[in-house]
């Protein structure tokens, strides 16, 4: 009711605030008898700290995870899993000039709107630190579907656009540039404008792509909740996110039903992919594959003209750590979303058939 | 769970496949004292109507409702609302060529993967009559959210685009014209391309576009169930819809955050509207618009080679009156699909403070 | 959220008043594959009905269900099961002494406390009518989950109680007599009970036992949605009931722990089953067995004093065709509610482990 | 789904086993602008606490709980609460009699037949301890419902009982003894009673009986979540919990209509009130009141006869320090469960009208 859950067999809660205590979550409904490696937590946690290269924010966040229940002797038990990352950084900072005032673009004035009041310290609810929840639950949804995977990777930021199509690409490079784009070419790009963008106390947007391997056919529902409306919701739900488009996208538009049909093979693959792994809301089996459009962050190192909680006219300078582009943090993110949504579909598919 | 029902406190659940003896659902948590103008309704349904116009689908379906329940001397009385549409014109077909075979990029073989068979009668439950029960609920919604307004128009058919965006656009005048196109020029050149495309037996893709307008400040939540979130999962759980943007979209990416920013003015509005209306996933008072990408609908008048239940290659002939275009008929479900989001926003709104 | 939903994998929607059109509702989640046998719901349909013998109501209701969906060539399809019964017997009554006054113990005042006001023809939404739906949902629930039998009887009417413990009883001759008691001395009684406080126009109590034997073990879950807790709500959904007991029930209250344990057998069926067949709230695939207490219905065939709706005191004259003693017909009910709860937990039993 | 969840609007899930890093919950919709009393959290807490008496387990769990969210300046901002209490108690102990057979009348036997093992400490997830996140979470519902109040008392122990009813009795008295039983003389006996079954290494069952005074007419919704079925569902969902009923209850089923009608008085209360407060099941602002009856707890201090995992005999020796009766320490429980029932109710009331 509160959309603080996501999911409906494998749910996932959260709670936390930017700067609150801690932040955490619970995930229920994961079925008992899955090891956990704790190293792929940590490893997409890692991918989605700050601080992890010179091109993201510099904050520093352990994002130390402590799981307090669900999982006995190295197994998931059925029961839920409560896990809590304590916040260790923010401590003595000086937040009045968000107090007082609404930053543009962010969501300072609708919480002030729906809730009459906010936790203003570094965007409270609304701050992108509530992912790293998102990104513990989904490293745990990543070992139960194995070996279905998911890879995700920037495509494009501002407007320097990776070409190729995910499948021209070795996407096995996207974790060797900082940018998380796997040709190094374009990466390298990418992190130029990045650099100068963030030269300038500015911020640009990106495109975040992500592949799904291995898929089990039946995946989804028919009607509202078809594979890709939940993957879609899922992504639309991340901080930025401005848009979502899967197989042929916006630009299957233009295309003729002759041209965009798949033709079948004989074992029930298809020779195109147009339909990007999905038909009529269920999986086929082919691989998935989507973007997810991300607008520049709003928080920019420069000052700026706004209004106080009276409406008065005021100049704020902004200031602190943030991230010139959110994308290459983005990408644990949106493999996490997804990982969320193929674990809940995976189970649900077992209630299809007597 | 099985994906039939959307929305919280303002619910719907469908039932009904294309060649069944009826189709319909449930409103369940429309307040009580609505007073309901069926007028609106059967407004709604003849936008959608097949064969309201001659670039349509040709087929009959008067799409008579009947309510049973849930609104008593012209009022909504807080009980569900259960209404129906009996299927006329079902009758003696045959449909034997799809029965043993998968129509290429349809949900005949997903349907078969998943559940291991399906009433192939039509697209039985895949079938885009399911949203006839769509548009019943959502001219209701309608009438609960008023004086909230929502106008759908068609921006796109293949490569014709409507240039300009909404708010230099006389949307009143989308109505005029058999595609919905508010621009009339272009509205003709869109119609001449229907027109060629279905002489070819294919299909093309477009684009509805949507604005709503008059919206309350805190709809959404901040986190899972962002406004945009509930919006972008309702779109893409429309046949055929490949992809969803809103505000500045994936045009927003290329920009800096120092001109996406939206600047405040001293009433909290903001002079520019690149987010679209939802900040932090809530509602800012400003209009909301967003765009839904169709793909060419699959059904082609063409003859092609698929495969059977055994895999063999087969060559069936394509037949039956079908829609060379969806978007013309799809604006009446984009409508009635965001009205559904915004009545369940506005109820859950309800609940945000002591 | 309006509460007209029951269950989660296996879920009903119900809609429809007493005097409205037409009651029915949605069945979502029913697995693909189930070949239904519509003589099933049929008799117990008939086992609910008004009319069926002389100690009910001599209402007519013919209750023919019509369904629209979800079953095709004789089989679920994993599709929604839409089913409408339509109102015959609702023509020209007279209800403007209910319209304008409130019916002790009835829903008419918190109605209208509620919703402003109501459909007060015969009771509305409130109307035991409503259980109609469920008794076709449970019907096929109760075929879904077979080999399970769920078995009712009536073992309370007034002081009339059947002292035998269920497995004392040959319940197989409930069906034998119209009051549905398995002894038929006892049965007599009831009998005898019920056509003299019909006599007086007054009402009495009773209590519906119910018998779920085959069970699988495993259902339910250990925390909220324990098996007994989801059995409980379902029961008291139930029109005029007013407690639920299972197991050793409130006369366990004064046993000790050493003699209520149920001590194993070697193969895990336990010597006792005071825990009625849930342990921790899951089931042991011991027989579940539980009590379910019906007030006295407050429909009356006398006159009585109350108020209208500006609070003045008047009398009304109670009429019509109620029934003195609901147990007799509720039997069906409950075992409906029961199927549908187990085969709900049944579905949900499917996501237990990995 | 996993049934780890309880609520609409105001909604509690928790985590957390009796023998793990720690146990708690996520609230989620409790609206802005509560002032939160922690002192009345504490006193919920330390009335439910272990080792608060003579009459109660020995076992010392200091239960202090950590909120991480959702709580800023004392206030309630509508942002999830998360909160946790570290287990402190659980360190050396050996669980190996537990781990390799099933006692009776446990959860462990289903537990393993369900999942395929079990976290066997302490009882794991089916613990008592879990409703700790009960009491937290219902202590601000109990802030939130304020002028609502809930008093839940023990009304009887083994044959023990109090034979008057509620509206005779000074509940204020209940607090005043290690039983909670407001009357002195009757909590006398049952105070003698539990200290002899103790004395045996014994258990005895109970009933806690729950009042509800100032509600709100119009709580509740009229079909399958009935507020008393709601109350039901809570209550059954208590560890240990084997009946309910409320208003006449069971005994209600000896009465006649025209002695169970409550009478109303021109100001729409009622005369008598056998409906316990509810009508058609909506509240109408007479007292809610109810019972719940409790088994003897299946934790003895004894040895018995029993079977290991291979389903071969043994016997096991009974240890540690177990509640002799849970109905004192259950009080809180009750009061914890009503709580979250009636701000849910509370809350949903608010989407009842246009």
């Amino acid at each position: 009711m509160a959309g603080n859950t996501f999911g409906n067999a494998f749910r996932l809660m959260t709670f936390g605030e930017s700067h609150g205590a801690g932040l955490g979550g619970i995930i229920d409904g994961c079925p008992a008898g899955l090891e956990v490696d704790m190293e792929l937590i940590h490893r997409d946690l890692a991918r989605r700290r700050p601080g992890q290269s010179a091109i993201v924010t510099q904050r520093k966040e352990p994002d130390q995870v402590a799981f307090y229940s669900g999982i006995f002797e190295g197994k998931t038990t059925g029961s839920p899993i409560g896990f809590l990352i304590q916040n260790t950084n923010q401590k003595s900072k000086d937040y009045s000039h968000i107090a007082d005032s609404y930053r543009p673009s962010h969501a300072d004035y609708t919480f002030d709107q729906k809730y009459g009041f906010r936790d203003y310290r570094g965007g409270g609810r609304s701050s992108a630190r509530e992912t790293v929840s998102r990104v513990v639950a989904g490293a745990i949804a990543k070992q139960l579907i194995s070996p279905v995977t998911i890879q995700g990777y920037v495509s494009q930021v501002g407007e320097v656009r990776l070409e190729k199509p995910y499948n021209e690409l070795d996407l096995s490079q996207a974790e060797n540039n900082p940018v998380r784009c796997p040709d190094p070419e374009t990466a390298e790009q990418m992190e130029a404008l990045i650099r100068e963008v963030r030269k300038e106390g500015d911020t640009i947007g990106g495109v975040v792509s992500c592949v799904i391997k291995n898929v089990p056919k039946g995946l989804g529902d028919p009607v509202f909740d078809k594979l890709h409306a939940r993957l879609g919701h899922a992504m639309l739900s991340i901080n930025a996110v401005k848009g979502f488009e899967y197989g042929s996208g916006f630009e299957g538009v233009t295309m003729k039903g002759s041209a965009h049909n798949d033709a079948f093979n004989s074992d029930g693959s298809t020779k195109t992919n147009f339909s990007g792994g999905v038909q009529g809301g269920i999986s086929n089996g082919m691989d998935i594959y989507f973007n997810v459009a991300f607008k520049p962050v709003a928080t920019l190192i420069q000052s700026y003209d706004t209004i106080d909680k009276e409406g008065k006219e005021v100049t704020v300078q902004g200031k602190g750590r943030h991230d010139p582009c959110v994308v290459p943090r983005a990408v644990a993110i949106v493999e996490a979303m997804a990982a969320l949504v193929i674990a809940d579909a995976q189970l649900l598919n077992r209630l299809a058939r007597k």
